[in-house]
């Protein structure tokens, strides 16, 4: 266990930790070719470990983060980083995915600006940042980049993947993509299909970007950033996280340092209004707009059905040989629990073995990343059981 | 009834209507005094009416509209006019709103761009529009206009106030500053609050709006309409007044035109892109985006609990002497049935006469505008019920 004090109250943490990073496909040869056709390379991922690899090899936990996430999942970089990883509650000695037990592998998902290629890193074929010239990639091409990882850390065999929201899809992908690879699959909040719904939201929050003179087109990197865009696409995003009963408990009328409505426009009333500005703010200080673009359009054409060429749910997991743990959140209205009451439905039609929660929380989609006991315990759980059918 | 044969299929129409107008505080000791405490005037509210002025003018039904429509319920302004009004559906010869019976009156509000003086009508202080300079107003303020055009009408009592969403949180407001004056109250997917929820998105347009560099603070209506950022919060508005079923049904994951992704940004994937886009770009034609920011502020600033001056809700409606009317639907996720059933306990702690009535229903907030017999019945019912009391 570390002696490393973690700054919240969330118990012990792995302590400090470091970013690291691979690089594939040097050669044009050895290009990627991501599903739409297009070959790109080189490959950076950036990824970080917590834990140790047994001796075995057998104890590996790869986490996918969600949209606005990176490799950064537990720890802190230096003794004077108060900010944690973002899963910082869940992984770490003794938690839910407990680094006293498992090696921890988590990495940045292609597309996004967390160190792993993107929009934002050099186009080789102009010596300057990609732009809208970075291909438009999958959640089956994020799986692909993280297995090239893994071939180089010799890690044959992955004990579990786990991830909520656009990183549940990308735990979905990997026990089809690579079935005799995968031991378990822990599915948050997450769908097999991006619904209407989910799609409009990112939709709109993309024409906001887009809505930026800023933006240019993309090519923004030597200017100004789309910064008011993509804080409106924020806000966005960030409200169908949250729930109605959320919001309500956490600000519900209460107006921001005044007595009474300000009646004009360049004022905060309301609480949330100001809550919704600084995150839209904070934002745009950390994530790349051209990013947000990307990584939401492989969300939206997340389609597990269509690619089994079946049109029905039945035939989507024939492929799958994992264990499978979904859990959904009450007043999630984004990724809603009937969305994974139809992904259980169509792993039990194959005749997978899967466990379904769900867990009573306010939260919203969010509820997820929020701590929670009864998480924590039934990843424990599931993680043991996995380990325990694997060593049998 | 009128021999007009309406161009849609919802049965005969009240033909071809003729929007009126009626200006007051044109000397500047009449003023309107807003709750801001602002002076305003001259104040012009457009209007239309349908059917006939009863004899003792006992059948007047007041028709509130919501966030963008205006005072064009109902028919055509030409016989090439292939639009009716925005309750076509309802308001008509037989209809729930029946002007066979009724005289209906219905006004454009204050703030709006419908005709009723707002944002971009002239400020007689400097000859141009208001802009900003336009005071913001509150639903108490859009009701003294009305009140104010009724009494020009020499209209002294309301049989009923009728109104969805914005137009129910008017109706009630009816109910309260002028309790002598009206019979019944029909309110319909509304709140006697406006919730956290429902201010975040309003917000979110808004920031959208005033990120476009054409709104310039206001000030665009000699050059360039900030359309880009309009279409975006209309997109935002837009997907709140649907729902996750509704979406599903109407495009679920179809594609637009094509059989695979297109894998690129400046395409369309989704047909529930294709329709934002399109509700965006039409919406910019029509209506005007300082209107957008004032009228989304009256709703948020709508908080009947606060007005009453009392901590629970027991007392709101201690000066009301209508009947009500409260209907909710079921896939209303931006006016939950949960504030429709708030209201009613408020008006029963008050011994208020009202109904209530949940309608089942998959279109979202938008079901209220949707033809439905069940509600067109409800409110025929309740209109004929009120009628009968009054004339006792």
């Amino acid at each position: 266990m570390s002696e490393y004090t973690a700054h919240d109250a969330s118990g012990p943490s792995v302590g400090i930790v470091t970013k690291q990073s691979y690089t594939f496909a040097e050669k044009p040869a050895e290009a990627l070719v991501l599903e739409s056709g297009t070959r790109l390379g080189p490959v950076t991922v950036a990824y970080e470990t917590y834990g140790e690899l047994s001796p075995t090899r057998d104890n590996v936990v790869l986490i996918h983060h969600a949209l606005s996430g990176d490799c950064h999942a537990a720890g802190y970089y230096s003794k004077a980083d108060t900010k944690p990883g973002w899963w910082e509650t869940m992984v770490g000695p003794g938690k839910g995915i407990d680094t006293d037990h498992y090696f921890v592998v988590s990495t940045s998902i292609l597309g996004s600006c967390g160190g792993t290629t993107g929009p934002c890193s050099t186009n080789p074929a102009t010596g300057k940042p990609y732009g809208l010239d970075f291909p438009v990639v999958t959640v089956g091409d994020m799986v692909e980049v993280q297995k090239k990882l893994l071939d180089h850390l010799r890690i044959e065999r992955l004990l579990a993947v786990v991830g909520g929201s656009l990183g549940g899809m990308q735990a979905l992908e990997w026990s089809l993509r690579f079935p005799d690879r995968v031991g378990g699959v822990i599915a948050l909040a997450t769908t097999m299909r991006h619904s209407a719904l989910a799609i409009a939201f990112n939709e709109i929050a993309r024409q906001a970007i887009m809505a930026d003179p800023n933006w240019n087109n993309g090519h923004y990197y030597d200017g100004e950033k789309p910064a008011t865009g993509l804080a409106v696409a924020r806000m966005i995003g960030h409200v169908t996280y949250l729930s109605d009963v959320a919001l309500r408990r956490k600000f519900g009328r209460r107006l921001q340092g005044k007595e009474d409505f300000s009646f004009q426009f360049d004022d905060i009333d309301f609480q949330v209004e100001s809550y919704l500005r600084h995150q839209g703010s904070k934002f745009v200080e950390r994530f790349d707009a051209n990013s947000f673009l990307y990584v939401t359009k492989a969300a939206d054409y997340f389609d597990l059905e269509r690619r089994a060429e079946a049109d029905s749910a039945v035939k989507v997991f024939a492929g799958a040989k994992a264990s499978f743990l979904v859990v959904s959140f009450t007043s999630d209205w984004l990724y809603p629990t009937y969305q994974s009451r139809e992904l259980v439905r169509a792993l039990k039609k194959n005749n997978r073995d899967v466990s379904f929660c769900e867990i009573k929380a306010d939260a919203g989609h969010d509820a997820f990343l929020i701590p929670n006991q009864r998480l924590s315990r039934l990843i424990a759980n599931f993680l043991e059981r996995v380990r325990r059918e694997q060593s049998k």
